[in-house]
């Protein structure tokens, strides 16, 4: 940051006062007007002299700090996390993304069981206490819809999209729930069972089919998220939670688990939930979310105010594991640099990347690309359109752009 | 868990139909109805059946889920978090403690201003988006008053006391903000400089003296949690936050940092947050809050149903560095055996452990006791006391003990 940025005190207003301030009580009372910078017009009543409000059962946001938060009603319902907006790696539970097939079923926790059968010894009905009194597991995992960011591949949006609006179906929380290992040991799965059913109760009846042993690691079964009973729209009282798969197959309000041999052909792993390649074939059980990554600042509507020093922050992840590197470009993916991590890395799960760019005032395009443990690096929008058929829905991880203008002004998209 | 707190499936109920059943169009309509097991007693309506509400613009706890939150007005406002109702280590932002000393006062962030000034070359004052400008750090920590647990030791609290009430005064959220360092170097701190102090602009004008050498390292002026904005009560829309200090010296509405070659001696750190010494001494700016843990679960007001296996869960934390240890005993203290901690274990944070315990039926008292890093151990009631001087008010990081009686209830204290 340059100097001129800020606003030095003035020699005159030192002597004023402050500089032979040594404690508290030698303040000049009304301080802050004296000193506060000339962007202020109107100086406030001092806080110091007037009793604040007192403590409340639930804490609440500024006046001036309420979310901007984009909700579609349609199909079933759509709600997407402010990113641009969020910083760090938590999302606050009331802001986690949206997506529902038929709405959100308003379920008594007291009425719930969820049905366990199939190729079992023991079919088993649990009730909401009985997965409560199993050991608990709780970690911090994103989500994402495997529909986010489609249109920033082929619907050639607009520039004026925030990142809320191109990739908002992505979120972080810390889940908390009994993993499904504990309950496959439980109703003796079958050494034959190879698949399962995770059935929701919602009218859609959501119905995935999940390989068991790649479930068998870190899933589980979540009554909680970020130290709370889950929410209502995210699938309470239960719902099924594997770590680094897309979002539908993390089935919410979660009612039956069935094993079988081999997977169970819903309609929503047919006619949904493919990819469609290039040669005509499509790729099913395309479970996992690999890796990506997307700035969140700047981005649009912010306008860059000065040439000089900002800082190019966004989110990074990778259903694979843990994010290995993020690299920045500011001239649309002609050159890269290594951005910084912010500590803790954590496996499937957000990481924010930091990198601190000198803005020379000219035009620039702004890209980050993620790299994974596996080896695996982000890729770019062509070679996406190049793997994919026709009507392709889902996996949009290829690497987003930014455009800077000379005057500030930050758009949506560039030479991607 | 014993076989025989879940409800199998009959042959019965699996001859019904449920049993072939291999996608969700084969499942008869009202299978919730059919299979839930005896504790149910009025069958809901079936979900699948009818439309869910929309995706709303803010996400919702459910009905039955609405926090048990303990507040106080007096004085100047406590608020407590609802340890015992939350599972894994983040403390949802409206649920994160509160201790103000003069209420919460109402801030402009426009208006905001922070002065720099003292023993620097350059003193300065930062507005809000100064502060923000400047590249960010953002990271997971508990925050803690030093008054927390108090009545735990000296207050003789009856049984019938929560989590919440004896040790709610502890939250762990992520905070970002710019690193102390950064301003540090941009005010040019000149050498001889040891001591800094932090004024808040409530109507307390809450002020402490923090040494220099200390807060470098990861201590951050905050201006976000959890993601968003600071709120008001966290003090908005900026506060001092140096990690694993004690919660009175993380300065909330800060407007001032003066530098110095000495503390400042401070009414809050002179008549207050001192701790008196058995030989007659005090022990001045203990401010590094050490060890500790607390169960959070069996404890008051659950009571055990049965005998057999149940978690005991907890939170351990230290405000020197990362937990390394954390016992559990159910015999008061006499035999100790190692819990389980959960992944990620981060530095000067809330650690989440379990201990999965058999309990036979019979009477028990359950304690934890945690190590750190630097191996330290937290100390037993006794310890403290011995060590501690009268009206000793803060620091009461000794181990806490949970009554388990042969009817299941359970209760606070025990032989500790």
């Amino acid at each position: 940051m340059a100097e001129n940025d800020k606003t030095h005190v003035s020699r005159r207003v030192l002597l004023s006062g402050i500089a032979g301030a040594t404690g508290a009580f030698l303040l000049p009372e009304n301080m802050a007007g004296d000193v506060t910078n000339g962007a202020v017009e109107n100086p406030v009543q001092d806080s110091t002299k007037v009793p604040g409000t007192p403590a409340r059962s639930l804490g609440e946001r500024a006046a001036s700090e309420q979310p901007r938060r984009i909700v579609s009603s349609s199909p079933g319902g759509v709600s997407r996390t402010p990113l641009q907006d969020l910083q760090g790696i938590i999302t606050p539970s009331d802001l986690h993304y949206e997506r529902h097939h038929a709405g959100i079923p308003t379920i008594d926790a007291r009425q719930y069981s969820l049905l366990v059968h199939g190729m079992v010894d023991r079919p088993t009905v649990f009730t909401l206490d009985d997965l409560k009194r199993f050991p608990a597991s709780s970690r911090i995992h994103f989500l994402e819809c495997s529909g986010n960011g489609g249109t920033g591949l082929s619907g050639n949006p607009p520039p004026d999209r925030t990142p809320q609006q191109i990739d908002g179906l992505a979120s972080a929380s810390e889940w908390i729930g009994v993993r499904l290992s504990t309950i496959f040991r439980e109703v003796g799965v079958q050494p034959t069972a190879k698949w399962f059913l995770a059935e929701g109760m919602d009218a859609a009846m959501m119905s995935r089919s999940i390989p068991i042993d790649e479930a068998l690691d870190d899933a589980i079964i979540a009554y909680g998220q970020n130290g709370e009973a889950l929410r209502p729209e995210q699938g309470y009282p239960a719902r099924l939670f594997v770590p680094g798969y897309e979002g539908s197959a993390n089935v919410k309000w979660l009612r039956r688990i069935e094993f079988s041999d081999r997977p169970f052909m819903t309609r929503m792993e047919t006619a949904r939930y493919t990819d469609p390649l290039r040669d005509g074939k499509a790729r099913m059980f395309s479970l996992v979310m690999d890796a990506k990554s997307l700035i969140t600042s700047p981005t649009f509507p912010t306008t860059l105010t000065a040439p000089g020093w900002h800082e190019v922050s966004g989110l990074a992840w990778s259903g694979r594991g843990k994010i290995e590197r993020v690299e920045v470009s500011v001239d649309g993916g002609q050159s890269w640099v290594d951005a910084k991590l912010q500590e803790p890395i954590l496996s499937k799960c957000f990481s924010r990347f930091r990198h601190l760019w000198n803005w020379t005032g000219s035009a620039a395009v702004l890209m980050s690309r993620a790299t994974d443990e596996t080896g695996y690096t982000q890729p770019t929008a062509a070679a996406i359109r190049a793997a994919r058929g026709p009507g392709t829905r889902y996996h949009y991880n290829h690497i987003r752009a930014w455009t800077v203008a000379r005057d500030g002004s930050v758009t949506f998209g560039g030479a991607e």
